[in-house]
């Protein structure tokens, strides 16, 4: 039995930086903030830091809990003494993306030369504007190379982004559940939540906040369709099936089946809690990753400069981004000679699976982590 | 090569019933009218009838055309002088369900007994109701027995369903893309697709006629979500790919991939002409279609009194209903040592592949339609 602990209580930081940043897009934002955690201790000579990127709706909470609170961190099952990323032994980074809605600067933040949120003036992402900004948080640290960066979905785009980006400033690469670049069909569903919010009355042009508005109808519609493609098909047969709240057919728009319950709950949950321009943002970022573009499609070609090992995981169930995507992702960096270790793990939780606790996994991404050199 | 040709100018009639009809729900109808085309002519001995049930966004307009407008029926590349259901041999029979929005009686009908739509009002329908309907039709022209009673995903499922409910009536049931129920990962886009319709302000509780108004923004999404499940992963990747409509990325939320403004426009498109409660009656007729529940979830003893041969067709691509769910209806028809034909036809268009002109699958169609004695 391996012991595992917690890493505890945990108090989010922030940093401030008043250099401004120019996105990819053009756009500038003159000065912003990162509120990052931090776990394990950092070396002395800066060699035992990993950064963990997040997905979509993520954030930098990733490992332990907050005082008085009974949650823990998105990746708690992942990150803490003794666990695959095991912060005896790592100093773990988690940062909320800029543009993100966690306490980072965002589009729901006062913008300094307004005085009033952002909203709809916030720039626009993209994947290699955040390994910028998460570079320039290392930076604060001392920390000139990453031992690894992981992720897991966006999260492991921005992994295999940052191998790309800066090919000096990290080791190893965990890409989990990830893709090259998202799929027509992948940009549609994106495309139907974005819809779902940018059609809500109360959306105001994405101005909301001023008008003391939240699209939640929009929110909550964009959040039950993610949830659809982050689950297999099995797992929900097998955690709802065809089950009925009362047992008999109501003939009527009410909650009726388990999985309509379990999704609108979601939902509900979801546009309670998370910004509508964040969530456009994201999907944005996601639409945009195609590190192939700059190369005429040819992904091998972004890879030429890549200097990183990797490990790259998918799993079985994912159709989101399907065990295929991520033998693209492999195939293009072995073009490169690069050292590539892959595997697909037999999982029916689809896309959600890398939020997982499964053993066979967990002790993969142990094992690899482990054996990196510090 | 065979020389089809089209059934030409075609004109609407309109049935009325005035007797009530009660409703698996415990509703009533009062009177109702039910809309249909018929194609061909009807032997002396009316042992040539074939029904064409309509999917869930379909009609009675099946094949042919209207004086002066270009379009042809939904089906017209399968129904017509030489075309696999041959009118030359077959007198066909289209009809719009009861609950829809082409002509028969609907949520947007006027009630008679109020005088204003019954929006709201109406009923709940199942694939048994409609079952019921179209016998009451074929009464109207003395048909007593199908020759055959076809029908795709939705329409499949009623074809199924007359082997069930009116086994002496129907000699042959094709179900194409269809499925013996829906799994929770159909409910779940269906619940989707409602929710988008439910919460836009402009619904008004399924009185939006009443207030001159409609709910474009969830029947939009809905449809655009249903679109997406109609498509294969691989032919909107063939389509439309990562194509941008500028050649640049915009960073704005306005139309930038190609899929988008596809999506988009069929979304519009169908906002403009389809009914909100209809849309949300029709989905609800599929979550409820499940002939087994009433025998413990044996579907072979729901085919226990079935008297029909059957031909079951299903598309390698189709992820809506995928072949593994026809071949669960062919399990259960053997179980019952019925006479069936399955193919599983390769074709990359998904679940809509049963609208295509694809010559394997016509070919199939046409084979087993001129076997049928008459």
């Amino acid at each position: 039995m391996l012991e595992t602990s917690s890493v505890g209580a945990v108090v989010p930081q922030t940093a401030h930086f008043d250099s401004a940043i120019v996105l990819a897009s053009g756009a500038q934002i003159a000065q912003y903030d990162l509120v990052y955690e931090t776990y394990g201790e950092l070396n002395p000579a800066c060699s035992n830091a990993v950064l963990v990127c997040h997905a979509l709706s993520g954030n930098h909470h990733v490992a332990g809990y907050y005082a008085g609170q009974e949650e823990s961190g998105w990746w708690d099952n992942m990150v803490g003494p003794g666990k695959p990323i095991d912060t005896r032994r790592f100093f773990v980074i988690g940062v909320n993306n800029l543009g993100g809605c966690h306490g980072s600067t965002g589009p729901a933040s006062i913008d300094p030369a307004s005085g009033k949120p952002f909203g709809a003036g916030f720039p626009l992402m993209t994947v290699e504007d955040w390994v910028e900004t998460q570079a320039r948080l290392a930076q604060r640290f001392g920390i000139t190379q990453f031992a690894a960066i992981i992720g897991g979905s966006l999260g492991g785009m921005q992994a295999l982004q940052w191998s790309i980006s800066r090919p000096e400033q990290v080791r190893h690469v965990i890409a989990i559940a990830a893709a090259p670049k998202l799929t027509a069909q992948n940009i549609a569903f994106n495309d139907v939540a974005r819809q779902a919010i940018l059609t809500d009355p109360d959306f105001h042009g994405g101005n909301f906040c001023a008008q003391d508005a939240v699209p939640r109808r929009g929110l909550r519609l964009a959040r039950m369709l993610g949830h659809i493609t982050y689950l297999s098909d099995d797992s929900m047969a097998e955690k709802f099936g065809r089950g009925l709240r009362s047992g008999a057919y109501s003939f009527g728009y009410d909650v009726e089946f388990e999985i309509e319950s379990y999704l609108r709950y979601q939902g509900d949950k979801f546009a309670a809690s998370f910004d509508a321009n964040t969530y456009l943002l994201m999907t944005k970022a996601l639409d945009y990753f195609d590190p192939a573009r700059a190369y005429n499609g040819n992904l091998s070609a972004a890879f030429r400069g890549a200097r990183a090992k990797y490990l790259v995981l998918a799993f079985t169930s994912d159709w989101r981004f399907s065990p295929g995507r991520s033998r693209d992702i492999v195939k293009a960096l072995l073009d490169n000679e690069l050292d590539v270790s892959f595997a697909q793990i037999t999982s029916n939780h689809g896309h959600d699976s890398f939020l997982m606790e499964d053993e066979h996994y967990h002790d993969l991404l142990r094992a690899y982590m482990n054996n990196i050199e510090i």
